[in-house]
């Protein structure tokens, strides 16, 4: 099967209506929201890194894109489209099909279209570029961090990092191996949060690592981070206490939102404060015993 | 170096006033021009692939984006912004600062701006996802060939193939290698032909190819075409005719526009009239002997 067949095959898929061409030309040809800005994301996926070699395909289309829409809900952004470049080391049809059933399912569940990309031959790579659009003003950023402001989560970190040791061990369905494998990008809060949050990013890195993006980027603040009030699941509940505090400090793959909030108003139901930030003097992590220590930040290395 | 210090190094550049928010947050942040529409392509390029495993850094960073700059070309479109995704074996910054050096040069004569991606670690692989705009009803597509139009092309159809081989041979310096090594996208050309010309894409894959993505988006057409009238440059002038029309029908990374124009008008000065669409019957070959045989479509295979 030539690249174009295998595109028709597999990649064809029902669009919305600001699709105006899809896949098929040189290029997508798309109409815009009036009146909003555009946020586009690009990210890759290498298996073996970003993902375990023996991954199911259908985990792996979902997963992809998962991490995208993370990004476009990290800005408050409604999803719109995106483009997909797959790089595969052969034209496996089983694969494909799998493949391409996770990332549809996710596709549809956030209404976003495929409209362009290509296949072509090498070590599997999967890049894809998601766009979304969000009124003037409403953008969630890294910068919007003011001393005073609280510190909140949603979803529960350390989540990833324990759900890929369980992928690892083979117990694939954990609810923390479940989460790894497809997590849930946060595009609901990204959208309660935009035009109301300080700063905001998806905690992709390691939430100490995700916290020192939005101190840098918002002047050189510092930040109090209280342990106990981090949300676990029972999974992560069940840790020792020290194991569970390296994974929710510097596990990546979590993919809930980091945010602050302005002082002394209560956060959103269901999402959690666990700190504040501060005008500088790095972050301090308060234990449950009352113990106070300064952290480094850091968190998975890309590179 | 980690993924965010080698991007603030390499991959920061002046960029565009419609460019809210560059590299660095979860994703960009962009002004679309308003009532336009968007185009928008995603191609990767990969080594010993779609560029030979010696061709020096600053050439692949011309080349990559080039191929997607003449996907917005081939379209009609204005370029806007991109982002770029890498994958690399290791970080090595001789690398990285000729790569970036000629991204740049092509990014700053085109008017693009980059404006986010991903650095990771792996097999060489390089994804660009371009974006441009055009006004409502003015984009070039495939399928707007209708029988009794002229065919024409710009650029000479051929050079690509035959820069590979002389890339291929050591003489890197004939004009031919060059086009191979960093072909120019055909903006101007999509520019002037937007609104005007019937059908349009870049002849990236070969022109009978190429030609046939044309008459079968238009709806299962014919075409014409005249050997004698196809453009060449002194090196393809000096080829055997057989060994010429192979490259000319056939070779890959031409990149100049393949194009249908009204019948009876004469084509844009500077672009070449090579034959015209029929209603039907596959493509006809016209030999300068006077002999006429069907033409079999292929070219370049990506998978």
């Amino acid at each position: 099967m030539d690249e174009f067949a295998l595109i028709r095959r597999y990649f064809h898929h029902r669009q919305g209506e600001d699709v105006v061409l899809g896949p098929g030309d040189d290029a997508a040809l798309l109409s815009p929201p009036a009146g909003e800005q555009l946020v586009m994301t690009l990210d890759t996926s290498v298996a073996g890194r970003h993902f375990p070699e023996d991954m199911p395909a259908a985990d792996i289309g979902y997963r992809c894109l998962a991490v995208n829409l993370s990004d476009l809900a990290a800005m408050g952004a409604t999803p719109r489209w995106f483009l997909l470049s797959l790089t595969l080391p052969q034209a496996d049809p089983d694969w494909l099909r799998d493949f391409s059933a996770g990332l549809f399912e996710l596709a549809d569940q956030a209404g976003i279209s495929l409209v362009g990309g290509d296949v072509t031959r090498g070590p599997l790579n999967i890049a894809i570029q998601a766009t979304g659009s969000v009124l003037p003003g409403r953008a969630l950023r890294r910068d919007g961090a003011r001393p005073g402001q609280t510190l909140a989560v949603t979803g529960a970190p350390g989540l990833g990092g324990l759900g890929l040791r369980h992928w690892r061990a083979g117990m694939r369905d954990s609810q923390s191996a479940r989460h790894f494998a497809r997590p849930r990008p946060a595009l609901e809060w990204g959208a309660a949060l935009a035009g109301r949050a300080g700063a905001a990013l998806d905690v992709s890195d390691g939430l100490l690592q995700d916290l020192g993006h939005i101190l840098s980027a918002s002047g050189d603040l510092g930040a109090e981070l209280v342990l106990a009030d981090l949300p676990v699941n029972d999974e992560l509940a069940a840790l020792e206490a020290e194991d569970r505090w390296a994974l929710q400090l510097s596990g990546g793959d979590d993919y809930g939102l980091l945010f602050t909030w302005p002082a002394g108003v209560a956060v959103p139901e269901g999402a959690r404060a666990i700190g504040r930030i501060t005008d500088g003097g790095g972050v301090q992590l308060h234990y449950p015993d009352g113990r106070v220590s300064d952290a480094e930040p850091g968190g998975w290395r890309h590179f």
